[in-house]
Parts: structure tokens; C-alpha cells; sequence
């Protein structure tokens, strides 16, 4: 360990430290300030210059060299145009070859070297996080806030959750022991050591719609323990990650460690090299989010996979204190970037006896009007809506939620465009809702992934549950909303749907919501049902990417 | 929790709090002493009288009912006539139904009940521990020290790890957090609690020749992490598994909870039903260990697997200080029970330029003779041959000792019977040496499981490590042992095997072996080589059987 980076450990033990004990408290606890204005000033003023000069030019800040060609196809969802940013495009060997060399040096660091340059690339990163921002919109579709947020504070959250968790996992045994065994006449003395290896090189294949929230966790974990990481992102959100991964690689160099460490392997959507990089034998853990068909596949690869793939979400509605407050909320919920995130709802179940409030009985017919109210209420709302839409990322769930109203039941709001004053040409769908009943199934036990609402009527609060539950057994969930005033059925609710490894949010209004889950407190994702085998962050997440040997000596 | 299970966990709390901190120390820690002596001066006649009196009667010891039949097919070793005990015999139906029924109880338990239980029940095998051994030399050939210790305070060591170490992952989260977030005017406040769920009914597999050793590790992580769990023994070695689940039926049963949250599935070799109720869906999770082709299906099946597989062990004999010591170590951790164990050496890698010594190079012939001629004082010597080598549990293994001379390569010492007073009719294979040439691959690079020694003539330590290293990497390796004086090459060897995730027992000689892993401090396994996916008891061992679910409340 050189004399530079046992300083850069030494600058950031405090937070390494703040950040282990955060991972058992599970309170709250966020290093990276979310609001923007925590920020330096100017900084919004330079992103913007910054990404006025990045478009329509290729991508140079990446320390990789050996490219075949340079290629991009990001098209921006605000501006329907192409983003114009070309990267450098790698031969499957060369990734790997580099990989391979690369993971050599770098599993022979120390844990407090690698925790060092880790920290040191998440504060780099914090000061791109208005880069991030704009890259993250102009890829994504999400509103400037979002983006801000969700590319920024709270991936680099979960980036350190993941060195954090490693380290602590990485340091959970002596390096040295004495093993001392009395015999009686003597003693049995072995001197034992205790490494954790690593086991090989990473793959990191991201998604279209949260290029670094859904990418980081796996590239420090596996980073952290040891092995070197390929990340492939999808050819449409590449410049968000890439930011990253130059930041990444910045620090590598500064500290003399191989920059190839972390690689950029942006491929095309006509040459595709996803499948050659995980099928590779020299990649040794691929961590995955995308579709379950895709996912499914990478299951069953012979390795280790983490994986993060399509659920359907639903929210329980059967009592509450006051209806407002909470229609507001699941609009809300299901509005914000236009349902493209994971922990959106899908499904509302609602008993056909309506919802029993502090003033009594609300029918099922006016709680089906007042969620539809609820979403025109905010999407019409011109300082609400268009920072809660922000665009829709791709074609094709423009397509799915604009045809939705013909998949049956009955339309209760149609999808359709609000005006984004600073974004004219902003490719915008509100959320469509559709009334089904409990036997259509066929409609709503899918995930339609977009603005798409589904309210499902029901017999009652037994009823509700136990569609939801059957629904998430076979096509899993990352959330579950449920609002219930009746501790038994809040109960029995917890137990069957945590049952099912689902965790349910209960009686969410005003700031909270089912979508966000916070780093250092909510585990995102359980890795029990079957829309993931992953989990944010728990032991396993990193202690699968090392092995434990001890040599004994006499 | 009940007064009585309250009162057993405030019994075990301070065996627990010793374990658990004895988990992260990894220096010498054993709840149960080794030594017979430690316990109750009558427990061996008692034991004869109960193994007399077991024998060639139905086995009834169990709270199972419903059987269709009674059943068994065990031999004795050092008798060579059958065992005579007869086991119920269940339909998968009977065994799935019940273990899913009993999921659904012991998953609802508090880890301090499931706790309690589990340590109690070590406390009543503990009180067999003679019985357990008279019944694993009768099945398994161990000689009796062996049967006591492996069976016996060794794997109840195993045990307690396994429950120390769910102990901790279970209670590694807080069960309730409140969660605040100053938003500047208000604070959002979510309460939020933490729980594991236990994934679902587990299935034990067995061995013949380790048949509690290796299944107690796995039967207790199942039953600490909230699963029920059916153990489906080796048909030829049931009896000492069935003490111990009788046992933990008897605890299960008097604090009022349903027996079978474990159950005995014995089967026989004609009819077999490992595959049928390995493949069930009910069943979420396989602990196995036995051969790498039944390893290698289980690991294809679409659940949580633990294997523990056939694996080729070496040792690099480069330089040592005096020989001798040296040549009478290898010797006994090569006949102890008969090379029987998945710890014992197979094939010894000389450089054909000899050994060097404090008192110059001794050549590879006189290396050579000199492992034979260990071997040879120690089998012939009358107290230490017989209780040394045990008797050979299989006819299969008997025979391919018998055999190995025709391999190939040259035969150095063959495999013969020594007379073993007490037992004059056991099945005895004394360990077979043959040299063979480094290229013989064909020869050495295969689990011959036995008795038998493979010396390969190697160009020089360096060519030792590399064949080593390569066997390992294509058939996997429990353990590798090396005696080098020189520390250059003591940081290679260890650096290539820890890479290809095989510890490196160095220079062992008196009382150390390399066969020997002790709980609480040794990896039984790494998980990260073709000997295997699991590791007794890394944190994975146990948090694979339970997911974290957060419920989140307002």
C-alpha cells in the first residue's frame, strides 16, 4: 500500500466507518444530500454548458484505447432527437484479455487500497452529479429532479452501501490466528491465515431506464471484493454510466492501479455483444437488470447472477382514515416518471364493497373516480405534472400505454400528452387507467410496463390479498402497497405477502412512497420471488463474489 | 415463547454468546470434549448393551408414523453381516406432506425458541455420544475413536456452528427502526421492521462413510433459519443419523412443537426416493454429499443447492527440515480410515531431483521407499494399525484398493489385510503406493477413493504446483497439503491454490493432519472449487436459507 492511498483510506475511514455501523442500524443515514442546492452553484450553469458541448461528439473521457470503431444511438426522450454522442467500441477479447489482466493486479490489493479508491471515485462522482443529471434526462426521460437524484445522491448511496457491506464482510475474520489445541502432555500450535479470493471477473449489464441506480450496486460490489468489472450498458443510456466509469477509472490511474480495472463495453442494438460477454468463461458473475425473459436466461447461466427483472406491483386499498390524502398518494406513485420505475404499482385491488373510511363507506364506483381525479388532478397541474412525468424513455411503452385501453376491461382515463413548456417536443403519456374485474386476469397478472393502472375489483379484503399474492408467486414484485386501518388484516397481510418474500408498505401518504427505497434501510429487492435473485445490499450480494480460504502453518 | 422454551434459551444463552464470538475469533473452541473420558464412566457398557441390543431389531425410536413398510440393508465392516436394524419406510407424499405442514409452525417459531431447541438437542446427542459411536463403526468402518469424535463432539462442534452462525445472520437487523427524514419544515417518519423468512422445506442428504458429520451441518442451518427439514441417509448408513434426529424429535416433542419439522427418510438401495423428493417443489433447498455425478444433477436442480462432491487431494513435498516426521505424517493422514476420508491425500507430487534436508538431498527413490516404508511401520505395528485404518465401508472401495496395481505406473507397496483382534472378520485394505510419471495423468488425475497412494515423479517443485494447481482446477480439491523450508516458494504455492480456491496446509507433522477440520475455525470446504458449492460454515451457509423482508408502516 503506497504512502498516497494509505492517505486517500485515512481521508475517508470516517465515512467507511459511519457507513458499517449505518448498514446494521438501518436508520437514516445518506452521505450525498439529495437536494441540489447542496451543491456548488454553478454547477447547474457548467452541466448545462457540459452537455451542450458533449452532444453530437464522441465520448473521449474514457482511459480505454484498442476501439474497432465508435458508435451511439442515445436518443433523448425531451427532445426526440439524437443525442448525437458516439463511444468506443470494443472486440469481445479485447474486453475480456483486459479484464483478465486487470483482475490479476487488482484481486492482489488490499481491502483498505480498494475501499480508498472506491470512496475517492463516489466523491468524484459527486462532483459530476449535474453531468449525471442532464445525461441521465436526455437518455432516460426522467424529470431534471429525478435524475438528479436518482443518478446522483442516491446511486452513490447504494454504491457505498455496497463497499461498505464488502468491507465489512471482507474484514469479518482475523487475518492471523493462533490455533492453540491442548493435548494434555502438549500443545498443538498452527498458525492460520484467513483470504478472502476473489473469484473472478464482473459483468455488469445495465438498463435503459436507471443506467447507474440499477448498475452501481453490482460494479462496487464487485469492485470492493476484489474482481475486476465489465460494464455493458444498454445501448440506449450509455452516457450517464460512462461518466461514472471515467470518474472510476480518474482515480485508478491517479493511484497507478490498471485503468481496465473498470471497462466500458458499449455495444449497438444491431451487434449485440451482451450474450458473447456473459457466456464467456473468463466472466465469472454477471449482475443483470433488465426483462425476466433476458434475466431468465441469465440465471441459468453457469455462474454466479444477480439479477434484477420485470415484477407486477400491487397496492391493497381496504380502509383508510381519510380517502384524499391516499388517492393523492397512489397517484402520485403511479405518475412519477410515468410508471417507468421498478417499485411503481401496477394493480389497485379494491373490494366491490367499496373503501370503509373515518366517515364511513366510500363506494367501489367513487374510488374508482377518485383515483382517475386524483391522476388529472396532478398531471393537469402545470407545476406538478411535467416534473412528475418527465418522458417516456422508449417507443415502445409510448405504444404500450396509448393501446393499453384495447387489452379489454373497462377505460377510465385515457393516456394522453400534457404540455412540458421547456421540453415542446417531450414524448409524454399520462397514466391510463382501466377498470378490470377479478377474473380477468389475463389483463392484469402481466407486468404492462409504462403509465398503465389497473384497478381490479374484487369481493373483498381476503379476496384482494389472496389474487395478490398468487400474482406475486409467479411473476414476483419488488413493492406492495396496502392501506388498511384494521390491525388483523394489517397483520395478515405482512405475513402472507412477506410469505410470498414480497415487503408491504402500509398506509403511505403525504412524502412517503412505495416507490423509493432508501439506501442503508430498504433492501431492494429480496432475491426471493421471482422478480430477482438479488438483493440491495445484503450479506450475500457481496460475500458471494469472494471465497474464504485458510492456509495452516507449523 | 413459552416459560419453558424461555427458560431452556437463558440455559444455552451463554454457549450461544461463547459460539457466536468464537465464529469471528477462529482460534481453538470446542463446546463438547473429544476425549472419551470426559464423559460418564459407564456411557461405554452402557452403549455395548444398547448397540447389542439395537441390533436386528426394528428401529423405533422415532415420533414418525404412517410407515408402509420397515426396511434396512446396513452391513457392518468389522463384522461383514448385516446390521439387522429395520427402518420405517415412508412415501415421498407422506414425507413432503408432513415436512410442509411442519414449515408452517417452526417458520412462525422466534430464532431464541428455534435456538433453545436446537442447542438442547446437542445436549441429549451429546448423552449418546457412545451409542452414536458403536453405530457409525458398524456402518460406516470408522475405527471407534473415530466413530466417537467424528460422530460424536466433532460434529456437534459442526452443529453448534451451524446454529451459532444462523444466530447471528438471523439477528444481524434491528426487528423495528424508526426511520426519520428531515425534509426542512417536517420530518417524514416510517417505521419499519426487518424479518427473515425461511425459505422453505430443506432435504439432507447423506453419506455412507460420514454419515453424521456431514449432515448436521446442513439438517442445523435448515433448522435454525426457520425450515423443516427430511433427512435422507446413505441406505447402508442410517443408525447414526437416526439417533440424532430421534433426539431432536424428543426435544421437539416435549416443548410442544410438531416432530416433524424433522424427519428420517430412510429408502433403500432397490428403491430409492432421493431423486423424487430432491425434485419436489415443496422442497426449497438440498444439502448433499457423496459423489460428483449425484452432486453435479443436484446442482442443476432449480433451487438452493449445498454440495459437497469427490475431490482429488495432493500434497507438494519440496524441502524439509528432517524427513522422517515428514514421511510418518503423510503416512497416517493416508491410512486413516483406510483413505476414506474426503480430507485424505491421494496423490504425493515429488520433483525427480529428491527432497531436500537440513542434512543434505535425499533422492526421489529413497523418498520414495521411505513413504512406503512409513506406511509399512504403521499398519504392521499392531496398536496403531488397526485403529488407525478402521475397516472399508464399501465392497466397491475394498475392490478398487485390491485393484489399483493393475492402473498402471509401478507398484510400490500393495494393499493388503492386517489382523485386527477384536474384529477378526473386518473388511481391512491397508493403503496401495504407486508411483507413476508425471504424464500418467490418466492415471492419478481421478478420485481413486480408498486406499490408495499415487507418488508422481514431477521435474521440479514448480512442475508439482503446476500439475497440482491444474488438477484441482478441473476436479477439485478439500484440502492440499505442502512441506517447503523455503518462503519464496511457501508464498507461491499458497498464492496459486488459494486462486484456484484450495487452502494450503503447510508442514505438517506430530499431532496435525491435514484431514482434519476443526469447527469454528477451519472452512470445511471453500464453495469455490469442483469439490464443491458450499462451505461449512462461511455466512452463506446459513443467510441462503432466509430471505430479509422490510415491511414499512405510517
Amino acid at each position: 500500500m503506497t504512502n498516497q492511498t494509505m492517505n486517500l483510506f485515512e481521508k475517508h475511514k470516517n465515512t467507511l466507518t459511519i457507513a458499517v455501523k449505518a448498514l446494521g442500524q438501518r436508520t437514516y443515514y445518506t452521505p450525498y444530500p439529495e437536494n441540489p442546492k447542496g451543491y456548488a452553484e454553478d454547477a447547474d450553469l457548467k452541466a448545462k454548458n457540459w452537455i451542450s458541448a458533449t452532444m453530437n461528439n464522441d465520448f473521449k473521457g474514457l482511459k480505454q484505447t484498442g476501439e474497432t470503431s465508435w458508435h451511439g444511438e442515445e436518443i433523448s426522450p425531451f427532445l426526440q432527437i439524437g443525442v448525437g454522442v458516439r463511444y468506443p467500441i470494443f472486440t469481445v477479447d479485447t474486453l475480456i484479455n483486459n479484464a483478465t489482466k486487470a483482475q490479476n493486479t487488482w484481486s492482489k490489493t488490499s481491502i483498505e487500497e480498494r475501499t480508498a479508491i472506491l470512496i475517492e471515485s463516489l466523491d468524484r462522482i459527486s462532483t459530476r452529479f449535474f453531468d449525471i443529471a442532464y445525461a441521465t434526462m436526455h437518455t432516460t426521460g426522467q424529470a431534471f429532479m429525478m435524475s438528479f437524484q436518482a443518478s446522483g445522491p442516491h446511486a452513490n448511496d447504494r454504491a457505498l452501501e455496497a463497499i461498505a457491506s464488502g468491507y465489512q464482510e471482507l474484514t469479518r475474520y482475523p487475518q492471523n490466528v493462533e490455533w492453540i489445541k491442548n493435548f494434555g502432555k502438549f500443545d498443538l500450535k498452527i498458525n492460520k491465515d484467513f483470504k478472502p479470493v476473489a473469484k473472478g471477473v464482473g459483468l455488469v449489464i445495465g438498463c435503459s431506464t436507471f443506467p447507474i441506480w440499477n448498475s452501481v450496486p453490482g460494479l462496487y460490489a464487485t469492485l470492493i471484493t476484489g474482481n475486476a468489472c465489465i460494464v455493458k450498458p444498454h445501448p440506449k443510456a450509455i452516457l450517464p454510466i460512462a461518466i461514472v466509469i471515467q470518474e472510476l477509472q480518474n482515480v485508478l490511474a491517479e493511484n497507478g492501479f490498471d485503468t481496465n480495472t473498470v471497462q466500458l463495453a458499449a455495444d449497438s442494438s444491431a451487434n449485440p455483444i451482451t450474450k458473447q460477454l456473459a457466456e464467456n468463461s473468463a466472466v465469472k458473475m454477471v449482475d443483470f437488470t433488465g426483462s425476466s425473459e433476458f434475466g431468465n436466461y441469465i440465471e441459468t447461466l453457469p455462474k454466479l447472477t444477480f439479477t434484477e427483472k420485470a415484477g407486477v406491483n400491487s397496492i391493497i386499498l381496504d380502509s383508510v382514515n381519510e380517502l384524499q390524502p391516499v388517492l393523492a398518494n397512489i397517484a402520485f406513485s403511479a405518475s412519477l416518471y410515468s410508471g417507468q420505475m421498478c417499485t411503481a404499482p401496477q394493480n389497485i385491488f379494491v373490494s366491490k364493497n367499496g373503501v370503509q373510511t373515518a366517515n364511513g363507506i366510500i363506494s367501489y364506483e367513487d374510488v374508482v373516480k377518485g383515483i382517475a381525479a386524483a391522476i388529472t388532478g396532478l398531471v393537469d397541474n402545470p407545476k406538478a405534472g411535467p416534473g412528475t412525468l418527465g418522458a417516456i424513455q422508449a417507443e415502445a411503452t409510448y405504444k404500450r400505454a396509448n393501446e393499453a385501453k384495447s387489452l379489454g376491461g373497462v377505460l377510465v382515463l385515457d393516456s394522453k400528452a400534457i404540455k412540458n413548456e421547456e421540453f415542446v417536443d417531450a414524448r409524454i403519456a399520462t397514466p391510463v387507467v382501466i377498470e378490470v374485474d377479478k377474473t380477468q386476469k389475463e389483463i392484469y397478472n402481466q407486468e404492462c410496463f409504462g403509465p398503465i393502472l389497473f384497478i381490479v375489483k374484487t369481493d373483498s379484503v381476503e379476496n384482494s390479498l389472496e389474487l395478490c399474492k398468487t400474482l406475486v408467486m409467479e411473476k414476483g414484485a419488488l413493492t406492495c402497497g396496502a392501506y388498511t386501518t384494521n390491525n388483523e388484516t394489517k397483520e395478515t397481510i405482512a405475513t402472507e405477502m412477506n410469505n410470498a418474500f414480497v415487503p408491504v408498505t402500509f398506509n403511505f401518504t403525504g412524502a412517503g412512497f412505495i416507490n423509493s427505497h432508501a439506501a442503508f434501510s430498504d433492501f431492494h429487492l429480496t432475491g426471493g420471488n421471482p422478480a430477482g435473485n438479488a438483493s440491495f445490499t445484503n450479506t450475500e450480494f457481496v460475500s458471494k463474489r469472494f471465497v474464504w480460504v485458510g492456509n495452516r502453518y507449523m
